[in-house]
Parts: structure tokens; C-alpha cells; sequence
């Protein structure tokens, strides 16, 4: 059951001054055409049904570091459910201390994304879950040694039987994946925006209710739009100016590298917004350190907009009521390792 | 509150065939007398009193990957409670993929220890805490830049404020150390093994009462004692007859690095018992990665017994009844950074 202080959203909190109330009713219908609120339950996934048994079984795999080569990483380290659901770095540290391409994205509400990563080269959270396990750079690992380790622990065959019930033979990487899956699919975060949306008037401060009018006004919702105020749509970075080279490095083309399309060269999807002011640094570079200036650097590269001071800080407080309640979390026990379980090992493969 | 199931540790699973009552209470007496059952509340820390706050900002601290330079690694990545309190690695790989030179303990119930590190170095767990954080092959941080952090983000000033309320500038590293030991002071297992002691006959089956039996009758108490069976006393490891070179390796030489003393060559303080099953591999150099060996090599390296294979195995299962129930640990929501927060580095610093 989802705490009674999540559900009160910020309500009490603030005290501020409020805009009147016709505006602010004007203002949220044009909100609402743009943007909905998170539910209150978890949604349905295509093609995996969510029960408590594979809910459990993925948190177990989300957390558990043996699911990578060396042991050190788990899905946690990179999509930590204590820091916004990133790790807070430019790109993350993975498998012989290298470094990923991209900044890691948040976990949470990443279920409402159209497509999953930068580029979008995933459908869902299912196919997501499969790549980072694999990576050489992250936890560089085989689903052949991942089946291996999940079989070797009795413990781990249990709850596969027990969340895919109707399955001859669960412990398959494509299971491995639904469940990881089924287990992110309930980390969404309410904020006090969602409460605003939802009617409450009291949810927002002035400043973000005029951070929001700037943010319509301006067209930002253009791109970032729907349940996560982004991640349903791919956009070029540098619409109408180009950013310098640290924030969008030439080697990295974007979704170019899924299609093959020229048009499709320095595309991104838009990134979601929800939780963005806990999950610097910002862009799939990773480099920008200050959620202001990452407003006012959208605003000149893909509107062209001039945007006041007063305006940014307006729309970067705006942000910050994106910032959701994160779900209680019990850490899990994991299951014990036997002689079979393969061992953990650091070493580095040639590419 | 503890949950009921760790109350009833055991005490429904087992419907196996029991030695008989007097023989138990005999046994028992004898048990009682080298070892201690843990107890149902945290014990008092010298100079550290243990509030609900100072719990709750260690945990935080004990998660956080911030504590490390490179915002990789938290105390939870090689003490991890998820998996029996350590990281069932050789020897933890660290800052820059380095590997540490010793096996990672458990955290589980170190408290009890007499002191800690495998030569005793701290003399307990708030010295202990400060150890792995500034270690070059570990978190690799300087209490600087620890402090810098923790400083830069208000709600972790206001937690030390609560945690720590007497004092004008709580914010410091000794106080880190000291809210890590008082979390770390509630990580206390209780096992099948502590129901027995309690009087609880049928918590342990028939093997395993012989091997509690097997393991007093040998000797292995007169090292492995107390409420720990071990952490409180040193010993040289290879006492009758040494293990090879890969389970004891030359150029570590245990305690003699502390003291100096030749009569400390080779001497490690007895390994902890509890939880033993799960916290393969063994020994200070985590090269031996089944329990029933490392039996064997302890037997003849320390006791110069040939204990029969029927002894080894009931010994084997006796440890197995070790095995705790972990208390419940919600994952810790941690603050959100600021312009102010160090920036992570996982650049390794030459020696």
C-alpha cells in the first residue's frame, strides 16, 4: 500500500503564495493536455503479467552483483533506487574500471517511456534489462553464465517457478529479463506535480506554477510531454544551435546508430523530466552539473529561445517538483551460492 | 521490532530424529560454557550511544557511494547485507579495479568481535569504518572530502545535527564512523544455532548436534568461542602443519604487521563462525571456496586431528545451523547533491 504521505504529496507543505484560482485552473487544463499524472497502480506490461512472486524474484536480480562477471555490479550501482535511480556520474564505472558512453538514465517511471536508452534501441524495460548484463563495459557477463548462476542456487529456481508458473522449464534469460521488468515497472515516484495535476492547488509554490506557465509558453512540452514530461519522442540535439563538443561529442551520433538514417544523426530521445533535479549530471554526455544551466542550454539549442533569468529559475523550480516519493524498498536476501555457482572473475576480455 | 519468524529460528523446520533430552541438556552445559547464544537487543558501544537517528544517518552513510571517490562503492559493495554481510569474493576488487589483499569479513554480528580487520588492527567499529574508505585499493576518499561532501548537502547536516545533538559541529569524520558502527551494531543474526542454546532441543537435527559434538570434542572451540565462535583471539594459521602457499601466501604475515612481533608471523584473529556457510570463499585469502575443505584444512593445520569424514560432515552441517536471519533493512532514500558536492573521480592516484 503506497504511504498515506505519498498520496498527500506536498499538500502541506507549502504555505507560499498562490496564483489565483481561475488561472491556475486555465493553466492546468492546458497542463493536462500535455502531461498526465502517474497512476496509482502499477501498469500492465505487454506479454508479463506483474504478481508479487515476479516482483520479488526481480528486485532479488536487481540487486544481486553476481549477476555481473566480476560480482561488483549489480542493476543497483548504475540505477541506484537511494540516488534518484542513477548514479550520479557523467558515465558509469563498469567491468575493469572502464567507462560507459553514455550517463546512466533513472529507473524510476522509466515503465512509461515509449523505448528505453538514449537512442531508444530497446521497446521496453525487458529488452533494457538484457543489455547492460551483456555490455563489456558494465557487467559484462553471458546469459549462458547467468543461467548458470541463477540454476546453480536452488533458491533462485524456486521463485522462477514460483513467478512463471505455467513454465516447464522459467529459468530462462528471457524470464531473467521479464522479471527485472516487473520489479522496475513498480518504481514510480509521485510528486507534488502529480498532486497539482490532480487537482490539488496548494501542491505547487508560485514560482513553480510560474515555471510551468514558462515551460507550456515556451514549448519545452513540445518534446518533453506525456506521463514523464519526456521519453516519447526523438528530437536532434542542437535543433536550432549546436552545443559545444562536451555536451554533444561528434563520435556519438545517437539514434543515427539504430536506424542508419541520416536524418536520424545527433537524434536523442527526449529525456524524461521526472526526478531530473536529483539526477545530475545532465544530457547523454553526463557534463553538465547544474540543472539551471542544462534549461537554459535546451532553451537556446532546440527553441532558440532567449529565455529571462526569471524564467529559468521559474522552470528549473518547476523541475523540482517533478521529484517523487520513492516506493519503500526492503533490501533482499539473497539466495546462497553452492559449488556449482560460476565464479566471479574481474579479469578483462579483448574486445 | 524483530519479526516472530527469527524468534521461532528454526524451531518448525525440523521434525528430524533428535538425540536424546539428557544427552542435549549435557551437550548444552557444555556449549554454554564456550559460547554465548547473540543477544535479542543492540549492545552498548564505548563512548557511542545508539539512537534511531544515529541508525538511520549510518545506514544512509553505509549505502552511499558517495563515501567513495569514485562513487562507485559503498561499505554495503564488499559488506553486502544482502548476501551474508560480505562480498563472496577471494579479495574485494576496488578503486581503479584493484584488487584488496584480504578476504572481505561479514558485518554480520561483527559488533561481537573483540576487535576487528583479520589482524585486529581496529580496535572496533567505528576505527574499523574509517579503514576502507581511505584505503587507495578500496573507497580510496580522504576525511576531507568525505566531509566536504557530507557538508554539502543539508540533510545530511541536519541528520549528524539529530544524530549527534550535543554537539556544536557534529559534521565530523569520527562521528561518520561512529553513526556507521551504531548501524552496524543492529546487524545482529539470530540462528537455529541460538534457539538451541536457548533450550529449543528440536532447532538443531541429529548431524547437526553431533557436529556441534565433533566440533567441541576436537578442540575447535578453544580458538572459535564466544558469542561469534571467533573474532575475540589470535592464532598462527598453520599451528601443526602449514597450508600450502595459495591458502597461506608468504608475503602476508598477518598480525606482525601490527605488532611487530615475530611471534606474530602468520597470526590471524580466529575467523567468525556465524553465517559461515554463506560467506564463502574462506580464509584471509579466500581461496578455498567449500566449507567442508576448509574444515578439513582447519583440522589438520590448527588441531593436527584426522577427523573421520563422518565428523567433517556433521561438523560441516553443525555450521550450517549458524546461518542467521537478517533483520529487515529498508534501502535508504539518500540526499540529494548540490552544486557544492564534490564531483565523483575515478582517477587512481599513484602510491
Amino acid at each position: 500500500m503506497r504511504p498515506l504521505k505519498a498520496m498527500l504529496a506536498g499538500t502541506a507543505a507549502i504555505v507560499a503564495a498562490q496564483p489565483a484560482l481561475a488561472q491556475q485552473n486555465e493553466l492546468r487544463d492546458w497542463a493536462l493536455d500535455m502531461f498526465s499524472p502517474v497512476p496509482a497502480t502499477v501498469p500492465a506490461l505487454e506479454d508479463n503479467i506483474v504478481t508479487p512472486e515476479k516482483v520479488e524474484l526481480g528486485k532479488a536480480l536487481f540487486f544481486d552483483p553476481r549477476m555481473s562477471a566480476s560480482g561488483v555490479f549489480s542493476c543497483n550501482s548504475c540505477h541506484n533506487v537511494g540516488t534518484g535511480g542513477d548514479d550520479n556520474m557523467p558515465t558509469s564505472i563498469g567491468h575493469g574500471w572502464q567507462k560507459g558512453p553514455r550517463n546512466s538514465p533513472t529507473v524510476f517511471n522509466a515503465v512509461f517511456n515509449e523505448a528505453q536508452f538514449w537512442d531508444g534501441r530497446a521497446d521496453d524495460l525487458a529488452e533494457q534489462a538484457k543489455g547492460p548484463v551483456q555490455a563489456g563495459v558494465e557487467m559484462a557477463n553471458t546469459p549462458e553464465n547467468v543461467l548458470a548462476t541463477l540454476n546453480s542456487m536452488p533458491q533462485y529456481v524456486e521463485w522462477f517457478e514460483e513467478s512463471f508458473p505455467a513454465e516447464d522449464d522459467p529459468v530462462t534469460f528471457d524470464n531473467f529479463a521479464k522479471a527485472i521488468e516487473a520489479f522496475e515497472a513498480t518504481l514510480i515516484t509521485p510528486s507534488r506535480f502529480d498532486a497539482w495535476l490532480n487537482g490539488v492547488d496548494t501542491a505547487l509554490d508560485e514560482q513553480e506554477v510560474a515555471g510551468l506557465e514558462a515551460f507550456l509558453e515556451a514549448g519545452c512540452a513540445s518534446c518533453h510531454n506525456g506521463v514523464n514530461l519526456g521519453g516519447n519522442g526523438y528530437y536532434p540535439f542542437g535543433l536550432v544551435e549546436r552545443p559545444g563538443a562536451e555536451i554533444l561529442p561528434e563520435g556519438d551520433k545517437g539514434r543515427y546508430a539504430v536506424t542508419e538514417t541520416a536524418a536520424d544523426e545527433y537524434v536523442f530521445r527526449a529525456s524524461p523530466l521526472r526526478n531530473i533535479a536529483v539526477t545530475a549530471p545532465y544530457f547523454h554526455s553526463g557534463n553538465v552539473w547544474d540543472l539551471r544551466t542544462a534549461v537554459d542550454i535546451m532553451a537556446s539549442s532546440q527553441l532558440g529561445a532567449d529565455l529571462s533569468d526569471e524564467d529559468i529559475d521559474a522552470i528549473t523550480a518547476f523541475l523540482g517538483s517533478l521529484t517523487g516519493e520513492v516506493p519503500e524498498i526492503t533490501y533482499p536476501i539473497l539466495p546462497a551460492e553452492t559449488a556449482e555457482t560460476p565464479r566471479p572473475t574481474g579479469e578483462v576480455m579483448p574486445n
